[in-house]
């Protein structure tokens, strides 16, 4: 028998076996995932999946995740199981689900457990965590990426078809990259964070991993939508390009900063692939926008979050986190208006750059990292991964991060497009053309 | 021969005497405002203001402005005279005018002088100024109303038919309360701020005073549009409601927060007089969102704009002004975000509030106060003249103030109407019913 793997695959599956299928998620999310990459913060038991399959069975909901398993990062709510956001002692047991997890349970699909991931979504390595630094699904030596990282090795390894991340500087993106999977991060606001533990709350984002982009778009069709009770939701209009006639913008693959020779190598393959005539773009509005991000104020926003809780349980913190939340205190109202005038002024450059291009295509990141590499050096590592990610949310653009080849050593490479907000529909078919998928 | 007074009497005085123009304005000028108002801190004189008229007599330019001369704020520049934003130390002589002045200028309107204000927009009294305080209009024992004092009363005593200004917190608004006159501030970033001294940067907003609601449209079809070089420009979709069927929200009279019983009854017999049923809003979010605007670090955003200019010449300002913005510079950016999170909430709450009606009715000040009142007490009367006002920025709406009767005393009272961002137009002829004026 073959395993499932997508959406379909696994929607099959329910259908075909339904008696005892609760036993059998859990059984199959112990089998594929026996703790040998950290995936899990916590998994849920057959009765705490039996629940949600009874439900769905009183139902004739025609859904295409009907009966379809997934997982979800632990600082997303799940009704009746805690959400620790990767801290233990920060757990609460929340009474709802948040708002995108309630529409896909809504929808039929099944949550199967709650997802390891780097402390309050501060990282891009999947390894700052108490639970254990998370594994690459492909490669043991190497780092997950994250902050989602045990949601994106959940679906690599094929224990769910599609699992939720959150995304505010890459988090959704880096670890599809390192883990070769899809990872669409929506046009901030389009799907809602009521219900999300917040890391900077005016720029987080739910994402999603899947194996293909047909997979994320009948995620996207299901998760998203305005939703009054969360301040940051937005009421999108969704906006369109011509797939077939794209034009993508690039950068000179000789003048991407901290990328390996093997990764520089991999994107001038993938620019020289693309379709049509790729326009070469100034890298420096983009750059300089997701500098601002550690080194600028929004850092604040992490300790608006979590700082009270962190002053009363400085131990409860992992040390790498805390050192980095503690940075966003002393931060001035004043530094933080400035940095958002210079974004404003630097949105305006981008935009002019986005009057020539439909969509941007950059290395998801700027190379990969062991584990040992990021053990002995904790910061820098981690702060050159968001290269490539870190504007994204700050100017404003939808993004999907696509598997990209590999490097001579097999390792995997991805690179991930972008374009401004409501094109999440449009990019995910450029996406889909590119990889040789269906267009929608 | 009567005097002209509005745009069209103006705009017909420059058809019918074109010859010695400049002399005639310059002359106006001086001889309306005489200097007992201190509506200047600086009238162009004959040989100013003839480069102006000289080139408009070699252009065709059709337009309502084609000859028509304005005031400007002095926080607003005007290429080859200097801008002091009501601070002689800070004057800079810009190269270039503002955007908005720009686009009148190329519409035929003249220039005729810079107009005394608040220092630094910061204040709602128009007291607050080392030229003086600006007199009100029709009674001379009472302010004018600020920041943007000296357009206010410079258009109310005839000198020139329209006048900009700035709106913040309701600099454009007061002023137009207190000397019976329309002032119009528009949605944000619609009229570039490009070429303005900031205030509060993410807020600020250009203005008009003018005699009619006919007269603000008129201008504001001119100085409106986006513009490029603005980083907080914005691309306006406009939104209509039907005039005629207009639903008003308004407050229980009895619970408007610092009201002088004088205005009460004013305010009771407008909403009496209201075509319709209006409606009872609850008034909390609309007064937490205004008290977030000086309670909160939006004061930040004053100390950015000035705050080393402040700190290199702590004499050159008013010292109620310094008192203020060296205010904004202890505060956090944690608590930056944590106020921009509680306007995010206020917002979301007044737009269910919208739902159920088009327009806004508020009074524009919940009193007025003498001279000899503001100057005893420099800090308290000001905030109070925000209550109706300080929110209109934060929450995006845009807003028109309108005369609507007088106290048993002659003193004026007057009224604003608010709607979101863009029903700009629809505002305007909701106004022009109400004062009975063509609806466009």
């Amino acid at each position: 028998m073959t395993l499932p793997s997508t959406i379909a695959e696994f929607r099959e599956a329910y259908e075909a076996r339904r008696p005892d299928l609760a036993a059998e998620f859990a059984e199959l999310a112990g089998q594929r995932e026996p703790d040998d990459h950290r995936v899990w913060i916590r998994r849920l038991g057959p009765r705490e999946i039996a629940p949600y399959l009874e439900r769905l069975a009183e139902t004739d909901t025609v859904s295409p995740l009907r009966g379809v398993p997934f997982a979800i990062k632990d600082n997303i709510d799940l009704a009746g199981v805690p959400t620790t956001a990767g801290c233990p002692d920060y757990a609460s047991t929340p009474i709802r689900s948040a708002t995108v997890v309630e529409r896909l349970i809504a929808a039929g699909a099944i949550p199967v457990g709650k997802t390891n991931m780097d402390q309050f979504a501060t990282g891009l390595v999947g390894t700052r965590s108490p639970y254990g630094a998370v594994v690459n699904a492909l490669h043991p030596d190497y780092i997950s990426g994250g902050s989602s990282s045990g949601s994106a090795v959940a679906v690599k390894l094929g224990v769910v078809p599609f699992a939720l991340g959150t995304d505010t500087a890459g988090s959704g993106r880096v670890p599809a990259a390192f883990n070769e999977l899809v990872g669409f991060k929506p046009t901030r606001g389009w799907w809602s964070t009521r219900g999300v533990v917040p890391a900077c709350r005016t720029l987080d984002c739910v994402s999603v991993f899947t194996h293909s982009i047909g997979d994320a778009r009948t995620v996207a069709r299901i998760a998203g939508g305005f939703d009054e009770a969360e301040p940051y939701a937005r009421r999108i209009e969704f906006r369109d390009f011509n797939v077939y006639a794209a034009r993508y913008g690039v950068l000179d693959p000789d003048e991407l900063p901290h990328v390996d020779e093997c990764y520089r190598a991999c994107y001038a393959d993938f620019v020289d692939g693309l379709p049509g005539e790729p326009i070469r773009l100034d890298p420096a509005p983009f750059l300089e926008a997701a500098a601002l991000l550690y080194d600028g104020p929004w850092l604040a926003e992490r300790y608006a979050a979590v700082g009270c809780f962190l002053e009363q349980h400085p131990e409860a913190l992992h040390p790498v986190t805390r050192r980095i939340i503690v940075g966003g205190n002393g931060l001035s109202a004043v530094d933080c208006f400035r940095a958002q005038y210079r974004l404003a002024a630097l949105k305006r450059e981008t935009e002019r750059a986005f009057r020539g291009i439909d969509v941007l295509a950059l290395p998801t990141a700027p190379r990969i990292y062991t584990l040992t590499e990021v053990e002995a050096e904790p910061f820098g590592p981690n702060a050159r991964l968001g290269t490539f990610t870190n504007f994204v949310n700050l100017l404003d653009f939808c993004a999907v991060a696509v598997p990209a080849g590999r490097t001579p050593a097999g390792l995997p490479f991805g690179v991930t497009l972008m374009s401004p907000a409501g094109f999440d529909f449009a990019l995910l078919n450029a996406a889909a053309r590119l990889v040789g998928e269906v267009v929608d």
